[in-house]
């Protein structure tokens, strides 16, 4: 395979595009969501099981930047971190997250406590967050290429939930109002790193494969609340 | 050992600061720096080696936070990061140790490539960056205490480069200049997290043994370097 030559930039790109064929906005629990089929309980459970997700991700950013020797992409990301932890308790993308746990009828205690996080859901976050210790920055960015397919996904969410979930209150859906935007400047920006950095055919299809592997992250956390919601009925 | 009640609060910090016994100012080429006798020679293979060192604390730090699950401590943490690495090429605290390199007489490309890094500093800083990425970030931060020691230490050794090497241009000791009174405020704050969150005998033992850990990856980095100078002499 390193024997192929280069992919162009342009050409790098729409391998990486293509994976949207694999998000998760096509999963079976997203898609019920989106149509508003999901009850009150099935909101809960994801809303519970995502927090893992969520909270894991100024840990998984950390570790790109540990792994990272070139001060230009450290500093480049930086931001995420905080982004997520925010200045405060109060002020972060967690936090606008527990925001929406409030809004399905959990309480913080609930929540933060974990109780309700699924095996699968760990396994699949924690193998996230471990990719992002043990794999080279490259391919951890590339993997976060997820959000080249989150805005439009996430507009089309938070359109379905006032639609559908009239009694979420709208402050519940200030975590898709504020991640939509960023989500949008964040991709532009590791997607430069990636098509800049990336330049054997060897590296480029490694980006790829981590990029195919964040799916089936964010797909198998559907599957196992899925899974579960299915169980209970 | 973890049978043993925890110490009180004061009794730990004794513990903590008693390591200094062992904190690289009583190196003999750091001790001979101070007094005067080292060569111009000397002082390039020591900036240059010790740009191993600085140049690995932003990823050392992004380590620890990525293995915090604690999003206060992550937040406390973070600025660390950004102190190393600048918000550009040119002030950062590696910015400000690349300004001693050109003043010793080293080309930043010979600084920047690594060719004159020692392998026993290379392997005593990747101990300490490994130590990062795998033991828990309590030990982690008591790993970094060495601050405490560091603000006397670093003001003796610029009243001793002034004095002893004054063909050193006077903005070679910016690094120290800025490093002191942020060494100061960094380690208070560092002790507070490790007094505070090791509370079991156990992790108390834990930290003292890190900051012990960490006095011997400094003090390797000089072993190495004065073996290097006096096997040339």
């Amino acid at each position: 395979m390193s024997e192929n030559p280069p992919r162009s930039r342009d050409e790098f790109e729409s391998v990486l595009r293509a994976v949207e064929r694999s998000y998760w906005d096509k999963h079976p629990f997203h898609q019920r969501m989106d149509s508003g089929e999901l009850d009150a309980a099935d909101l809960r459970a994801w809303v519970a099981n995502r927090w893992y997700y969520q909270r894991s991700l100024p840990q998984k950013d950390a570790a790109i930047i540990a792994n990272c020797s070139l001060p230009e992409i450290r500093r480049r990301w930086l931001p995420r971190i905080t982004y997520h932890d925010g200045t405060t308790d109060s002020n972060g993308g967690c936090a606008r997250w527990l925001l929406l746990a409030d809004a399905v009828g959990l309480s913080r205690a609930e929540v933060i406590d974990e109780r309700h996080i699924l095996p699968g859901v760990r396994f699949a976050v924690d193998s996230y967050v471990s990719f992002t210790r043990t794999r080279p920055w490259t391919e951890s960015i590339a993997s976060s290429l997820t959000e080249l397919f989150a805005p439009q996904a996430m507009a089309a969410r938070t359109v379905a939930l006032r639609r559908h979930y009239p009694w979420l209150d709208q402050k519940a859906l200030a975590y898709f109002d504020a991640r939509i935007p960023r989500a949008q400047k964040e991709c532009a920006d590791a997607l430069d790193i990636v098509l800049t950095h990336c330049t054997s055919r060897e590296s480029q299809d490694a980006a790829a494969r981590a990029l195919e592997f964040k799916t089936d992250v964010l797909w198998s956390i559907l599957d196992a609340i899925e899974h579960s919601r299915s169980v209970l009925r």
